[in-house]
C-alpha cells in the first residue's frame, strides 16, 4: 500500500497509527503541505491523485485510491480484521466510533490549517486564532474525558479506533499549548500510547518527511 | 428506539433518513435547540442523557444511548443490515464513506450553529458569516460532485450512506442561499430524493417539532 501523508497532519497520523497497530507494511509518500507555492497538495500532480487536494490518501494493494481518514480507517478494519480496532458488540462499537466522531467532526475540522488561514484572512489576529483553537479542543476533550473508561487505553486494555483519533488530537493540543491538566483519563491514555511501539512508529517525529 | 432530534438539525436529519430507508420505527423526542434560555440541549435534563448536549442521540431497543450521527448510522447499518446503505465491496464502501466524511468532517462542522455563534461573538458581521458558510459548502460540494456517479443516487440506483449525508447538506445549502447550479450530479440526486418516500418522511418540514 502507498500512503500519501504529511508528518504533522493529524488525519494522516490517525491512518499511520491504524496501519502500525495492524502491523501493515506500506510505502509513505510524503506530500509537503507547506512547500512553496501553496503546498504540494495544491499542485496538479497531487490533484490528479486526490482531487480534494488533502492528505491522507491510501492506494490499496488492489490499486484503489481511497481518501478521508474515517473511510480509510474503516476500510483497514474491514480488510485486515486480524488485529481488530473495534470491539465485537454493536453498541460498544458505536461508543468507540462516537469518541472518534467527537474528535473527527467536532474538534479537528475547526483547527484544520485551511480553517485557521480563513480566520486570519477575515481579520483574526494570532491571539484570537489561538483562542479559537483552544476553545474547540477544550470543549471536545471535555466530552471525550466523560466518554472513555477508567483504565487502560480509551476503552480498555487494547488500543481501539478511539485511541487512533485521540492521540493525534493530543499532539495538536500540545502544539497549540492547550493544557491537558483537566483530563486525567486522557492523560493516562496519552502516557500509555507514548510507550506503545505502534504509536511511536506513527508519531510525527518519526516520519520520513520529518524535518 | 427513541431518537432525540431537532427538525432542522442536519445531523439529526441524516439519522432520520437512515432510519426511514431501513423502514425502522422509532419515537421522535424533540429537543428544541432554540428554546430560551440557550436551548433545551443545554438544560440539565438533556445533559443527563447526552453530556455533550448535542442532537441526535439514539436510545436503542437494548436501552443503550448512542451519540454522534456517524456512529449511529454505522450502528444502524450493522444492527439492521436488511436494507443495506453500504455496498458489499470494501473499496466501494470506502468511496461511499469518503463522500460522507467530506460532508461530515469538512463541511457541516464549519457551519454548525455553535461555530457560527462563535464567529459572531468574535466580531464577524452577518455578511461575513454568510461568506464563511458559502465558502465551505461550495468547496465541499465541488469535491462531492467529482466523487459521485453519473446516474441515479450518489452511487447508483439505490440510496446509500453518501445520500444520507448529502441531502441534509443540500437542505443547509438552500437555507443559506448557496447556489447548486455548478453541481449537475448533485442536483440530479437532490431531485431523486425529493420524490423518495424515506427522504420525504425524514425532511425537516415533516417532523413533529416542525413549527
Amino acid at each position: 500500500m502507498d500512503l500519501y501523508t504529511y508528518y504533522r497532519s493529524t488525519s494522516s497520523y490517525r491512518v499511520r497509527i491504524a496501519l502500525a497497530l495492524k502491523g501493515l507494511d506500506y510505502q509513505a509518500l510524503p506530500v509537503n503541505l507547506i512547500a512553496a507555492p501553496g503546498g504540494e497538495h495544491r499542485q496538479p500532480a497531487y490533484l490528479a491523485i486526490n482531487p480534494q487536494g488533502r492528505v491522507p490518501a491510501l492506494r490499496t494493494d488492489d490499486g484503489e485510491l481511497l481518501i478521508q481518514s474515517p473511510a480509510i480507517i474503516e476500510y483497514l478494519e474491514e480488510r485486515y480484521p486480524q488485529v481488530p480496532l473495534l470491539p465485537e458488540d454493536l453498541a460498544a462499537r458505536a461508543h468507540v466510533r462516537g469518541v472518534a466522531a467527537v474528535i473527527g467532526c467536532d474538534v479537528h475540522p475547526l483547527h484544520n490549517v485551511s480553517v485557521l488561514n480563513r480566520l486570519r484572512q477575515s481579520g483574526h489576529d494570532e491571539p484570537q486564532v489561538m483562542e479559537w483553537i483552544s476553545h474547540w479542543i477544550s470543549q471536545g476533550l471535555t466530552t471525550v474525558e466523560q466518554l472513555i473508561g477508567d483504565s487502560g487505553f480509551c476503552f480498555g486494555e487494547w488500543p481501539c479506533v478511539a485511541d487512533v483519533y485521540l492521540i493525534p488530537q493530543l499532539y495538536a493540543a500540545e502544539r497549540f499549548n492547550v493544557s491537558l491538566e483537566a483530563y486525567p483519563r486522557i492523560c493516562r491514555v496519552s502516557e500509555l500510547a507514548a510507550e506503545h511501539p505502534a504509536f511511536i512508529q506513527a508519531h510525527p517525529s518519526n516520519q520520513p518527511d520529518t524535518p
